[in-house]
């Protein structure tokens, strides 16, 4: 499984991903699922992917061939995120299209996702959700946030606190914590976790951090947020029982 | 969509149920998913079900019905839970062979999943689940709980309170806490929230509490705990931007 997260703030954008992959529970091993692409001053643009991982290494080692030739539409030359985005989705049909195929013959599932998000010279940053299908969707105002893979557990806290005008640290704190109760429900979400910010109109990848397994940061958002969950639930009264003689059912 | 949970604890049963049901967004109904069977002094048992709305009404009819024949094994005269939970897979085997399909030529799902609970003199309170090909599971000191329907947004607060010394009204706390989690998240699952209790070697459901829309409860539930949260979250501190120097994709 996969957890990654994508926000898009005032401030710039975040961009978060677990490492781990799983081919059946007895299978574990450790990939990175972020790319980053950055031509300082001109473009930077970063990838997240769930799913298949022959997919979606195969989409991306498409679009970085295709970014070796000039001649064609790719990552290097393209004008806008949104033609990033078609040509994310591009890459990802043309891989399906060769592999799908083997895959549907063992019934193994050929689909992947993927979120970019970056900033083009000329434009606003922007952040795309890649459906399997190859098709996207923009982030908003209203939904300044993607996630992918194993997103439920993670979700509500990320629904609390996230809105366009959230710092860019508060909301690296809040994706930690994302990641903290996903990893707790889903043995198969782990570290290493990729962190990284594209600040608005830097065009750069300013910041990556990523966080081992026995992170410090890490473990003190594990230990501090669980307590601070406890003391929350302890402030909240209980309710009061009050039998209100719902009819039950009798032995004829 | 749905959400049920059911608990063993030391101190007895605590059972909760939303009522919304969907065939599609838009068409929305309000349907009790709770049943108690009660026979004061010998037995009380309570069921919860999730999944098609006509397979879980059929199973319960089918269980009822059975349960007026004396001649026959029934939840009246079974001995013991166990038999209670296989006496709920029978029934449902027994509406799927007759409705699943009529079902599967319109591609409908025919699956509905149960939780049942009780006690029957003679024995310790038992809970079970029943999944929708009709075995089943019991639940254990190790997973005192269970979750059918949509269980994810509202799973990490039972795992982090719930243990079987958990005391029943903290965990009628938890659960309400575990509801509005998944309110909020999912649409599908609403009020009215049904809650009932079967302590321990009482022999009866002791309390039936059912929290319709805008109840007091639930509200204050709903407001302290978001409340609560973002104490819990302002209080941890953010992460300390490192740069790593992780290597980026640039153009050839």
């Amino acid at each position: 499984m996969t957890y990654c997260v994508a926000i898009n703030l005032d401030g710039g954008l975040i961009f978060a991903s677990d490492s781990r992959t799983n081919a059946g529970v007895d299978n574990i091993a450790s990939f990175c699922k972020m790319r980053m692409f950055e031509q300082v001053g001109n473009r930077a643009l970063v990838t997240l992917t769930s799913g298949n991982l022959a997919i979606s290494q195969g989409t991306i080692n498409h679009l970085m061939q295709n970014g070796r030739d000039d001649s064609k539409l790719n990552l290097w030359n393209c004008r806008s995120m949104y033609d990033a985005a078609n040509l994310v989705g591009d890459s990802l049909r043309e891989v399906q299209r060769r592999d799908g195929p083997y895959l549907m013959q063992k019934n193994i599932d050929a689909s992947s996702w993927f979120l970019i998000g970056g900033q083009i010279a000329g434009e606003e940053p922007r952040m795309f959700m890649v459906y399997a299908e190859g098709n996207c969707i923009e982030a908003s105002r209203d939904t300044p946030f993607f996630q992918i893979g194993e997103t439920k557990y993670g979700k509500p806290i990320l629904d609390r606190v996230i809105s366009p005008s959230t710092g860019l640290l508060e909301a690296a704190k809040c994706v930690m914590v994302s990641f903290d109760s996903t990893m707790r429900s889903n043995i198969s979400v782990g570290p290493p976790i990729d962190l990284c910010v594209i600040p608005r109109d830097e065009l750069r990848v300013s910041l990556h951090r990523r966080f081992q397994e026995g992170d410090p940061y890490m473990q003190m958002v594990h230990r501090e947020w669980g307590e601070g969950l406890k003391r929350a639930f302890a402030q909240l009264p209980s309710p009061e029982w009050v039998d209100d003689g719902h009819p039950r059912s009798a032995p004829p």
